[in-house]
């Protein structure tokens, strides 16, 4: 499945949702990962995301496909994700 | 079509791109807008977001599916992008 993850977190919490995200997703733009799971790890990442966030305060919405052949990206401006971009 | 849409600009830049985009899509959360839009309105979105932004340093990224039928949305911790919500 093909995975887009955007979190709204509190800027205390922001590390280690990052670090989460990253062992699963490639960093697409500031609070945007996205990449292709399994249905196992979409698991794993969605329970690991609840064990580091406020779920009263925090916020992260994932959209997923079956297949990123479901979804067209385009990109205005810059393409950031690259391997030199800074998180 | 469904269009989830994801910006990262300079602070001094986001009055104006959160001005148009709400103008087309709703406020998803933080940097994120999401709705549905004919492929005339998204040109026009995309046209009017040009205009705004700096395309040497800002970035905005569109994913378009061709309904929202082919994308599963969920959520982690808190709803945002409810009308009470503060953008």
């Amino acid at each position: 499945m093909f995975v887009i993850l955007v979190y709204d977190t509190a800027a205390e919490r922001n590390p280690k949702v990052l670090k989460t995200c990253r062992r699963y997703l490639h960093w697409t733009q500031r609070s945007v990962f996205q990449g292709e799971l399994t249905p196992a790890q979409y698991r794993a990442l969605t329970n690991a995301l609840e064990t580091v966030i406020d779920p009263t305060y925090d916020s992260i919405v994932t959209y997923t496909t079956r297949s990123p052949d479901y979804i067209e990206t385009a990109t205005i401006g810059v393409t950031l994700g690259g391997p030199g971009d800074i998180l």
